[in-house]
């Protein structure tokens, strides 16, 4: 286990700053009357290919020798991981294949085919996931780029708190979701050199609360297959993201399936934007824990925005 | 007929700094490889209250005498300069009576009543409202600060262009949506001034061309009560607008309900915010006219994002 340093993701900032956007930080008054606290919304829902995750496999993919990247990159991911590999394996033109579980959003097996990428499907399953992708790695030699799991990746999704640390002068704290723990994880090994004193609280829907559980524990508990709106949250933390979170994290704070779509429809109607319900769980946590950021100034991590627009989980029968 | 000036339009910057947000400005490679252009989308969407029209209320409210201000502010509009007005009498303390149609989306009569105005509602026609919004002026002695045919309002909406020339270099071209002009007007009044090299396009329903007409006819053409799913486009010019539209706009372009809804998707999808239908009618006519802007770069304002998230055109049954 390589656990990534400070330095390793400022050389990620100088190696992907061509291919990433800084991107907006918003603020909503209204929102700040509901949650007491002044919230600045990091808007990664707007970075290249829809996702913060855009730093970290840019960071994997532009690290790679010539001879390595000639025989591609792979990856397995329910979502955004593999759009963004898939973008960043294009902007260096090498070859990407992506494992997705065939109950993925179309919109992110078209994202992932629209950057040249080919997608391989699995079942919805963490198991059946690994299995498809071993058979990939075996006919291609690709480089594995791990969705979390990855020094590079959580080097490059570390760019992320750095940016917001600059743009947002006396930040208190810093929420952002965790699935499995990549962004959370760039975010502390960044914000524990740079501002220890800011706090990081991880948000997790209550129906695939594995990190929560692992958090209270003292141990990685993995689910296999939780089932939630928040697609992008399914997946387990593994012993690198579980390093940065059992180390650096204050808490982690669960929520319900309808705490979610309402702080997502939220967010639609005051911020303006397009986000994925993901995105949504820090604000619901805020909302739900009101008490832990009174007063403060807290960012807000807004991971991806890569929403299927004909399936919004208000105009389904069963969003709640 | 009083024509704001260029130091209006600055004096308006410095009166509303206070109450507006500087927008962002956002791109997509994507689109602009569609487009054949760099475009630069100036997100008025997330302006206060929703609107670029928050910069033309605030002028207005905030450049009135205490007398003036203590007998309040009135006005009639089909959503947005409502919502706006509202939002900027809200912030000076002032009472705010506000003339909508009916059949106004709900989401912008929530809107008003939430920044503490009244709501007068008329039939959705020209004449119904002026009949309907005499008698609220008769009874209340407000100020009547109309949507657009208001030297105040021209002078605060041309800090928009202002904004958007300092925050991108070497534009050739800026397009908005015109319904009564107030926009388009604004960007003359400043681009004629700051940067007359800069062409200035308007962009229009078919199914709401009255613009269009008055422009190829040389006087103004108004139409009572048309239908287009771009609601913030059906009022028709008057004199101070038609001052502008008529002297430094290069030409007026239409487009479809089709391609309206089409080019509103394609922003949600790829720029990741939410706007209203009006708002993306510059992009479909840029698409429809790509021979127009080939290679340029082009400003392209998205004036307001006060969508229903409820009734999305792509989840209606009669959309296209």
């Amino acid at each position: 286990m390589t656990i990534p340093s400070y330095q390793d993701m400022l050389a990620a900032r100088e190696r992907i700053a061509p291919y990433i956007h800084r991107t907006p930080v918003l603020t909503s008054q209204h929102i700040d009357g509901l949650a007491g606290a002044s919230l600045f919304f990091k808007c990664e829902n707007m970075q290249k290919a829809g996702a913060f995750k855009a730093r970290g496999a840019s960071n994997a993919v532009f690290g790679l020798s010539d001879e390595q990247a000639a025989r591609g990159v792979a990856t397995h991911s329910s979502g955004n991981h593999g759009t963004c590999l898939a973008y960043a394996a294009g902007r260096r033109g090498i070859p990407c294949t992506v494992v997705m579980p065939r109950t993925a959003p179309q919109a992110k097996k078209d994202a992932v085919r629209g950057y040249g990428a080919e997608v391989v499907e699995c079942e919805p399953s963490t198991t059946s996931r690994e299995a498809v992708f071993a058979e990939v790695v075996a006919r291609t030699g690709a480089e594995f780029v791990h969705p979390y799991n990855d020094p590079r990746v959580i080097a490059g999704q570390g760019t992320c708190a750095l940016e917001l640390n600059d743009q947002i002068d006396g930040l208190d704290a810093v929420i952002a979701p965790i699935g499995g723990g990549g962004m959370v994880s760039g975010t502390c090994l960044t914000l524990s050199t740079l501002a220890p004193h800011i706090r990081i609280y991880a948000a997790e829907p209550e129906q695939a609360d594995d990190a929560y559980r692992s958090f209270k524990a003292g141990h990685i508990i993995a689910d296999d297959a939780p089932e939630t709106i928040a697609d992008g949250l399914k997946v387990p933390l593994k012993d690198l993201t579980w390093h940065f979170v059992s180390r650096n994290v204050t808490d982690i704070l669960t929520v319900s399936e309808t705490e979610i779509v309402d702080a997502m429809k939220l967010i639609w109607k005051r911020l303006k934007i397009v986000m994925e319900p993901s995105s949504a769980v820090p604000l619901a946590a805020i909302l739900k824990n009101k008490e832990l950021f009174a007063g403060q100034r807290v960012g807000v991590v807004i991971t991806g925005g890569n929403v299927d627009l004909d399936k919004l989980p208000w105009n389904q029968p069963n969003a709640q």
